[in-house]
């Protein structure tokens, strides 16, 4: 295993470096980064660097630039400190450094970087310390000491809220009131373009030279969506100037509190914060830390290897500090690490990151199937609009309640030069299965009946009334069968009757007309509630009809099951050069997305997805032969592809398979591969990580 | 005289800088500034640096972001080139850099930056060259030579088109189709949000080896709002790479072109363009240049010091290039060149700048006043809003017919903590006379009766119609007097009676009252339509009956004419220490707004401007008296003040006075002084340096 990071003294609840390259720094801003599941910022560093992408965001706060989909605004930047030195602005680029120390530690989610900086006969130290806190989530503090032992300094520094950032180039946020409260509070107001959500930034910051505090007041600078403290100090050599910066975010729709009050509830949280200073309020972020997350999910790992437990702690980690606790808000593919997906929810939650919860907080597995139940209206619509009945789930959403949010277009195709459609918003369709996979899961792990009663079963019974009205009949077979989908094999697209979609659908009519058998017995109270709100007796004839005449692929005369009507009949290449560390997609060099479709290359794990879901459905014979076929043909181009085949190699008595995959599983955003976690860490990978001990 | 840039050779046509200092580029970015007066270019360079502005801008193309006023959008950036070479990211920050040359002919508009990058043992020497068309306004050509004489290298590029810029924030364009053509040509069409105006950018690019044109295909990359040749290239020791960018850009309010189609005749363009090489397009367009610039406006200074003529060639050089020739477009006050004031024109135009364009090439001067012509209802309208006749011209204007543009609000007030109103766009109303001005002096120099007829008296006339109704009756008096105004010392807000305000009211009814006179008598016809339209009999009377009855501040005893009813009275303080350079306002780092108010400290020309404007009005004693008077007491806080003070100090025999303001006004974009031009250029004061000669 090879990291891209190391750890400190081989303690595996830190990561870091101790080197640092402003080409890749990007990437390792994703990995260090801090969060609580409300706020989230990147590890950019202070001061402004090239290749950086100074991201903050607030879980749920979707907004649409014109009539793009809706993302999650980039928000304001409150980590900046320009700072100059004797005239010089400083600068990891200029002068030298020395002694360069980054490391998140990952136990109380502190991050902390210090080096030497040799400039003009110089050597000044400093030390960057900072913390999300996981016990106020709106708050963010963050300190800054220089040391100079050969000479005076004259210190600049302008520190404050720096509102000229953007999603790519895409601004969600409308300039509101810029303020200054008792002379000493930075604020400034935003809100977003059309969904009109308000925020309030607020910065408060002390400079102190050893342990006292100066009395200076600095000069405030404005300018557009920008507010600074401006400070010139002077020091004295072998003084230590120590600067402390407090800052939070409100919303106007925090669950915690009022919403048109946020500028005087913001203003009145940062003077009780900055009462205290910086390590007491990182100890009650790590007390936090330590009852939520540490004390209820104890993993350990055996090994001469500190890496496999690093892995283990950073997915950790990294679920708790991208987990939303408000259930109008979900889990993004790249949580709040990054720009990419736009914040948006996949199947990656509940098949991927889901078990994880369950097992070990089920009070965030529930909070995060209650956004599916909040979901239900927008896949209702999403049904009807496709001509169907009952709940059919976006394939990526936003705000509970929006529906489908899948982007209509992707980039232009290299051979056509026009902009091509994606289609995994209305093929996708695994995900009304994968969402129902997860609700049961759950209740069958947490006997959770009132979550059952309240919302659980709603969501099985109305996601089998969409599969049961997505059936065709196939004259031929006489047979139902689903035809025109993409499977989770998505280099295939418009094909029929994928194995894994198939399956799932019957699976999910089974366990409704399951369900209602219980209820109708047991809690005819809760089912004729049902009934008159879903129409019940009506869907269970149709269901009954159906259910066993689906067409479900059969293992073949080499039981291979099909991945689906066509693909064992596709030309069969050497896949050994494409297969990639999660992401990299090196067959499109060779060939375009037509091409592919006729191919037997699997873009990730779907047949043995299915076998791995469903165990019992399978014999050990069956799972061999077809990890034998299809994991050959697996280019792993999704990074939800190792932890799927490491389990299953694990089931199947693969040991060293097994293990080389959990080995990739924890390379996808810990490996040295260039390029691949700047835009966010791949939240599924690293739930898959943590479901390998479940 | 010191200036922040140098010439080569001591040829006043040459302005450029031997070394560089990343934190303070952005000051020359503006001062290097390419344009045609429909697209303009900062001096950014090529490889992306920090504490750079890469601003691009079309004339005209104002867009509104939510209900903020409207500004020019920062377009997509077209000068990008990422440099990698033998797997290292070039960076003047990186490895050593020798030879360093930038320079800007002003004669020709090219652009070349040229150095020496020594990095792992090997000297490599790169050559930047680049133009903004002046003959094809919609065309941007750039040029990268790169030659390595110790070592082979292999050379990544990738160069194209990249809209993840805004205005320090704000977006105002909104994604269209990325599209590649005839697999060589890479297109991003963009909207504004608001206004709807289409824009099509297209990059098409050459590599070669010596020669020899390569055949190797880049690679595409599509990012969000991002499209980009990816070249990768091995280069033997002692050849030289050399690498061609064409780019243009066409909107859909281009006057040249049909709105709908601007993709495909953008496309036809470039694939034109592209026919002929960088060194064949520069000659056309440096052609033009001789043909439209240098051969009409011929001004050379005898002068050991090559200074004053860099100046007077980089006045009118800018002067040029951030005129637009479509009369629905005027100068922004800090033209193409930068951020600053958002495009939008105000009086510098009228006052500082058209003088220059009058006397030397009068059809640019009409086109100017054109625009306040087409502004005609936007002005009527803001008349009619405030309760008045007429035209009222807006204070800031952007697109000619949006009328006032303005923004209400400012930065807070350190004090209070609240944001301030800002009253120039509701108060200062003498841009309604210095129209006028403009207009009677154009009309004067080039006898333009055809302009008159159709627009000039159309202009006096209507703006005669809103001072007459502006006029109000003061009792003790027995006058007619103008309360409540900004005069052009903007630090009296809501004064009575600023000299300017009045004298130019008064001399504008006065004009209007002469035309009619002069046209019911030998022009009836183009009065009669003018009357029907303004109701002009009835504005005569009015007219007759007020216009000697208006309060015109006379010299006091002491020969001082008062700026405003109550200058006078207010405290005298040492004002020597706030002298600025035309930006700073250090007199606010003692004084808020409201404590200014009640002293006799003045911005900027205000009576000074009203006697050298109406030199006629005032006898040379009258002048010198009140140039003593308010001379010293004058901060210069606006770039505007020192031409003024020059060519009036020149009236008055002051000669090494009017040297010093002369330097003065040349250093207050080309001078020293820190970040001042770095959101822009002061065109007024360009416009200003240039009267001097007139």
């Amino acid at each position: 295993m090879e990291y891209c990071v190391t750890t400190k003294n081989n303690d595996s609840w830190y990561i870091g470096t101790n080197n640092f390259d402003l080409f890749k720094a990007d990437k390792t801003e994703a990995i260090m980064f801090q969060g609580n599941g409300y706020l989230g910022i990147r590890a950019t560093a202070e001061e402004r660097n090239l290749n950086e992408r100074r991201d903050m965001f607030v879980s749920g706060t979707f907004d649409a630039f014109n009539d793009e989909v809706t993302e999650l605004p980039n928000l304001p930047d409150l980590l900046n400190m320009e700072i100059i030195i004797n005239q010089r602005a400083f600068s990891l680029s200029t002068g030298l450094i020395e002694n360069y120390h980054k490391h998140l530690n990952l136990k109380n989610g502190e991050l902390i970087r210090s080096f030497d900086w040799l400039i003009d006969g110089n050597r000044i130290s400093f030390k960057f310390s900072r913390f999300v806190s996981m016990n106020d989530v709106h708050l963010f503090v963050s300190k800054l000491e220089i040391t100079s032992n050969q000479s005076d300094l004259n210190i600049k520094l302008n520190s404050g809220i720096d509102g000229q950032y953007s999603n790519s180039g895409t601004q969600h946020l409308v300039e509101g009131d810029k303020r200054l409260f008792d002379g000493k509070i930075l604020q400034l107001q935003e809100k977003t373009q059309q969904t009109n959500i308000g925020f309030a930034f607020n910065v408060t910051q002390k400079a102190y030279i050893d342990e006292v505090l100066l009395k200076v007041k600095p000069d405030i600078r404005m300018d557009r969506r920008q507010i600074f403290d401006e400070y010139n100090v002077d020091m004295a050599k072998g003084k230590r100037f120590t600067f402390v910066k407090y800052a939070n975010v409100y919303t106007t729709i925090d669950s915690d509190v009022g919403s048109d009050t946020i500028s005087d509830i913001s203003i009145d949280a940062i003077k009780r914060a900055s009462l205290l200073n910086y390590g007491e309020l990182l100890n009650k972020s790590a007390n936090t830390w330590n009852i939520n997350v540490w004390q209820r999910s104890l993993i350990s790992i055996d090994s001469d290897d500190v890496k496999p437990q690093v892995a283990i702690n950073f997915a950790r980690y990294q679920l708790a500090a991208n987990t939303p606790k408000d259930s109008r808000m979900n889990i993004g593919a790249k949580g709040l690490t990054g720009e990419g997906y736009k914040g948006h929810t996949f199947w990656d939650t509940e098949i991927y990151m889901l078990p994880y919860f369950t097992f070990t907080m089920p009070e965030m597995a529930r909070n995060l199937l209650k956004y599916r139940y909040l979901g239900l209206d927008g896949a209702r619509k999403k049904a009807k609009a496709n001509g169907y009945w009952g709940a059919q789930f976006p394939w990526e959403s936003a705000w509970s309640t929006d529906g489908e949010m899948t982007p209509p277009w992707g980039s232009a195709d290299i051979v056509t030069g026009k902009p091509m459609r994606i289609l995994s918003g209305s093929l996708e369709q695994h995900i009304t299965s994968d969402v129902v996979i997860a609700v049961m899961q759950y209740l069958s792990i947490t006997k959770d009946e009132r979550f059952a009663e309240e919302m659980g079963y709603e969501i099985i019974l109305d996601a089998a009334k969409f599969w049961a009205s997505r059936l065709e009949w196939d004259l031929a077979r006489k047979k139902f069968v689903i035809d025109n989908v993409i499977g989770p094999d998505e280099y295939k697209e418009h094909i029929d009757n994928n194995a894994f979609t198939n399956y799932t659908a019957f699976w999910c009519i089974q366990k409704a007309i399951a369900v209602i058998d219980v209820l109708k017995n047991s809690n005819p109270e809760i089912y004729n509630g049902l009934n008159l709100k879903l129409k019940l007796d009506e869907s269970y004839q149709d269901w009954i009809s159906k259910v066993n005449l689906i067409f479900l692929p059969k293992p073949n005369e080499f039981d291979v099951i099909p991945e689906d009507d066509t693909y064992l009949q596709k030309k069969i290449i050497e896949t050994a050069q494409y297969q990639s560390d999660g992401g990299h997609a090196k067959i499109f060099k060779d060939y375009n997305l037509q091409q592919i479709n006729d191919l037997q290359v699997t873009k990730q794990a779907d047949v043995l997805l299915l076998v791995f879901l469903f165990e019992d459905l399978f014999s050990d014979d069956i799972k061999l032969v077809n990890w034998n076929y299809y994991e050959p043909k697996t280019t792993h181009d999704s990074s939800l592809s190792f932890s799927t085949h490491s389990i299953l190699a694990s089931d199947l008595n693969l040991a060293d398979t097994a293990y080389d995959y959990f080995e990739r599983a924890c390379e996808v955003d810990l490996g040295t591969g260039a390029g691949k976690s700047n835009q966010g860490l791949h939240m599924a990978s690293i739930g898959g990580v943590r479901v390998l001990d479940g």
